[in-house]
């Protein structure tokens, strides 16, 4: 399975082609539109939001909703470039590099001098597309009970206390709420926070943590460093904009622990299965699923563009200058919230075809089973 | 550029081949073994350390000690071998699985009983071969003044209040420690931890600092999620057995302080390059090099090998057992900083390969310097 | 570069993305429209090809026509599925396979019964976005001289004794022909096998030669057998539907021949630049381009629809059955030149970019430019 | 599964890392041996072949002859090397590039002008290490029932006019002959062309016939033109060095055929299950395996170091000169047609993987059975 996304922000339309996805598959189209909904919510949303109400569209890959085997296109289609057609500048100080953005790297990677040129494509809007190709994986690992839920562990400097012990409980409470946290204390206080950085035309990064459950043991590999599967959700869950830190399980706080009280011991079930008390692996023992819950966070630094703008450079006349000012965000650790859970499902999707193959539905389920067998007979 | 590593912890020999190097690159094979050297060293490492002595043999891709554009193989013996050959078992109670080990996960899904079959390959023996790969690389790297280091920043509740300022720092005080310390305090505390766990038969794990300096902007994309550098680098980190977090920059500080107080301000020199005052962002806006030094930390879970063994279960018999004990370590930080370090510099080899051409060294070092005195003249 | 495909034959539209182009080059769609209108040409072809009139839409990666470097999304609607929506079944018999197509392989491998689910995607209607693809490559190659042509060596059992001395010819010759002949007597002849093909209800196929001038020499490397460009050239040309062989330069002949009479022994113009006076290598030695033309031909079996059906059988019954007959074509040896033109094309673009970086044009012509100076001055 | 080779033709050794390789095959060295020696027989070889005596060492991924999983190493040492150790010159006209050869267009490529720094690679000693992963890969596919194996159909100038039936034919009469002939004419008229190429001082090419039987339906896919099984043999055939044409089936000489006449029609058998009276498509239908044998041909240019040298040019002096003289052969077809049954195994291995997993033997196996149960009780 692999995928390709284009797009521009202010571009006609977000593309992506999903190709290698299996055949019979039932995808449903209001799933897809509702996790793109979701990528636009949660605090601190700026207008941008409002203009936008993304929708699917599929041009290929289904009939009457179940995949053909073929490659998958979806397109999303900009509204707001009736607005603003491309063409026009976005940016009107053109050669004003915004610190925290692409801007300035962009620029001398590509011999640019109007940052229009980079933000378009650098844009987070990007992510809309990625999401489109996650809610299609998510709807076929949940066809094997996987699910893949997220919720907000730290807006700014509030930090929650709570910990989700599963991930029916990540569902029942930070699917119900509007910012994605898991008690009433943490929803108050970030709202709290978000708020009061709009108020100071400040921005407002945090931490989201994001699981898989349940996921069976044996998907990706030790045999080669590029074959593992933490190998895989890091890089993934990296590549999205604004993303700078990835752990698993107890990840930094590992580092101060003794391995004595860290490790998670392991048990058999009276009924024969292996399970562990702990899980601060992670779901992930040596690159391969353990059989635990996935569970990662990944850190999000603030938003780049500040209503106060921050001091740079003009790129052509090497004076200072105020980066320029768009439309933007208070926070939008929700949104990356919805793309990690997406992310993290085109990754487990992935290492599941690998383990079963990809032709088809009922071929994948076939093979599912004899292992599923295999390792609870045989195995444990 | 790709390569594949290939040795069982106890086989005869662990072999790389890297393909896609460039021609005309000197290669010191004595650089390789003192890389493989500093890879068993630090404190904590137990004894077959001491048996070990790897040193590196190329079977192909140099002539006269300079590459030829083949595929370069290299060969590191297995000393410990000829001790215990392989087809022996290791481990003698082979069906009972090692917690945070990938013993249980690698036995589900091979369909294995004997753990012995999963450790060989499981074990981070593995990393000698990609700090061979990683050394030719840092050879590569050094030729356009890029150089690539690191600094233990944590072991076990140690935590150094120290932070290193630039790459000359590091290499002047972390490389001169046994410890791979930037302060006498630090490797004094450092050393004193893991006496102190090595007594009470427990492990520790640590947090790693990696910089890569100087790295000239323009290294990675934006343009394609699996394109980032950020991306890249966090895969190249995570893959490194025991390590469980990623982080860039200021990573996961960033979501507890605001937009206006982190963000990397841009200015530009007399001489008209551009410059940051401080380096939150590592090194990497939007998936691309800054300019600004590389700075990734990698937390790494304590040890799993434990003389006080956990508990865990028979896997034929599904009883309990005490997870067997073999010859470990009580840390070994400064190995995975030593390995960090070499993947680092493979991540950043494949980004600036990518974009100067890889078929020979002066075609590349053109093609640096139009690109270096086009961003330097034209744009900045 | 890369790029992914989708679209069925009745689907919606045809969708390519082409991720990793160049930021800095002008594309003309009216080019990518007349390759698209060159596809569905020559002598033939069915009644769809004259309900289709394919026209590109850029969906991204363009501003004012220049590449911005990101991924270029192109879409071709499909005209033919207002009339024929899918969902509804295009072949009422549909369980009978139809022979020489992917109708039993494919209904077998993804466990179909219908194969109306097999065709849509199996259909040479999907090479309209390669087409696209290959256009946009082709106008790359352009700003670098290089030309990509074809022309219609054969059709049924009449061969052409006709040879292409070089490029220019091919242009003024058969872009002038409505069959892709490049000579009178050899259209005639064509144009009548094809009649009388179609009177008999019968299909034909062909061999069409394609070439690419001037290419510069080094272009792919026999440092590892999959960076061949010989062999990225016949896995493109054989990729395309109906293709069943494919022969660079002097091809199966050579086999017949003897060493001293067969090898292109080479030469030193006045001006000091290599050059042969024979090209029976096809422009490829040792899988790298040697400065000659790139010439290569493919095999296309005849279409595989046949007004007097073929025997088969019925997936479900197990009972002899008519293949059943859809509206096709008596021969498309025309459209599958211009597929092959395109194929090439994207294969000579791949590897110019592994050499001479892929970010902007301006940045891969500085390279490029010194990459030429330097074979040229101090090579030879 | 993927693979890289290394080894210059007179350095230490080849070297080949295969990964993604099942665990639990049972591999045995002397059937890589036999291989290795099969590659170095045949008639019109030089004086080298009588140097060399191949022998493959498994440096990892096997335990007691069974594989673990693990990337499996594969050394073979260059006798050779000792008697000329790399790093001595071993052609001393090294600036005469030699036709038809990767000389040239290398040199330019590589910047490089010394043509023992080209050839050494270039060489068609690599195809060793390429014919140690296939010979693994055989063993694989004989699990399975599937058999490869080639015939030498023509040399130079002679035609056979036999055609193998199936592989029980050939593996009867080509592996019984010492020139892979399926005759005893065959075999005495080719033999008699290579004898009096010899005493001509001249060489000679041909065309190979390899075949794959049986391969069950469902490898390879039309989903996506680089996931043909057309597309990756004639990639993998036309890579063989000296290789200049692919065709499948029929081939070429479908070109001149009516529909009517050439395409294979389906029947069913008493039993239930499909297949067809000819096999023009060679196998494959839509870029997918149908279950009849896979038949290709190669076709191989003349040996193109000639003992009478060809005319060429000095790179240094720009001067006429004559070809450097190396030992050499008179012709390579047999090699040839070993070195394709291993690249034909390669690829058929790959397909066969990707469809049913890769993980072990056993689970492969249940998931094969499975599906072959699905397509001959549901489907056929």
């Amino acid at each position: 399975m692999r995928f390709l996304t284009a797009g521009e922000s202010h571009g006609k339309a977000l593309v992506a082609i999903l190709e290698g996805f299996p055949k019979g598959v039932k995808i449903e189209e209001s799933l897809v539109n509702s996790e793109l909904k979701r990528r636009m919510s949660g605090p601190g949303r700026g207008k941008r939001m409002a203009i936008e109400s993304d929708r699917v569209e599929f041009l290929s890959g289904l009939r009457n909703k179940v995949t053909l085997g073929s490659p998958i296109a979806m397109l999303v289609k900009n509204k707001d470039s009736q607005i603003n057609p491309q063409g026009k500048d976005r940016i009107k100080e053109k050669n004003i590099v915004r610190p925290a953005h692409a801007d300035l790297a962009g620029a001398l990677k590509y011999g640019e001098k109007d940052i229009n040129n980079i933000l378009e494509r650098a844009s987070a809007r990007e992510t809309a597309a990625r999401v489109c190709v996650g809610s299609v994986c998510k709807q076929f690992l949940s066809l094997f009970e996987v699910r893949v839920a997220s919720y907000i562990k730290q807006i700014g400097s509030y930090r929650s206390e709570k910990a989700a012990k599963d991930i029916d409980f990540i569902l029942a409470k930070a699917r119900q709420s509007a910012v994605g946290a898991i008690s009433e204390k943490d929803e108050k206080e970030m709202l709290a926070r978000v708020a009061e950085a709009k108020k100071e035309k400040d921005t407002l990064g945090g931490v989201v943590e994001v699981w898989a459950q349940p996921v069976l043991p044996g998907l990706g590999s030790f045999m080669h460093f590029d074959r593992r599967l933490d190998s895989k959700i890091a890089a993934y869950l990296m590549s999205i904009p604004a993303v700078k830190g990835v752990e698993l399980g107890a990840g930094f706080s590992y580092a101060g622990q003794k391995g004595s009280q860290s490790h998670d011991s392991i048990h058999c079930s009276v009924r024969g299965s292996f399970y562990r008390k702990s899980n601060n692996a992670g779901g992930i023992d040596g690159g391969v699923s353990n059989g635990e819950p996935i569970v990662a966070r990944v850190a999000m630094k603030p938003i780049a563009t500040l209503a106060n703008p921050l001091n740079s450079v003009n790129l052509k006349s090497k004076k200072k200058g105020k980066a320029p000012v768009v439309r933007s965000d208070t926070s939008a650790v929700y949104a990356c919230s919805v793309v990690a859970e997406n992310m993290l499902a085109i990754a487990i999707t992935e290492a599941f075809l690998d383990k079963f193959g990809s032709d088809s539905f009922s071929e994948i389920k076939r093979n599912y089973i004899s292992y599923v067998r295999f390792i609870s007979k045989t195995m444990g």
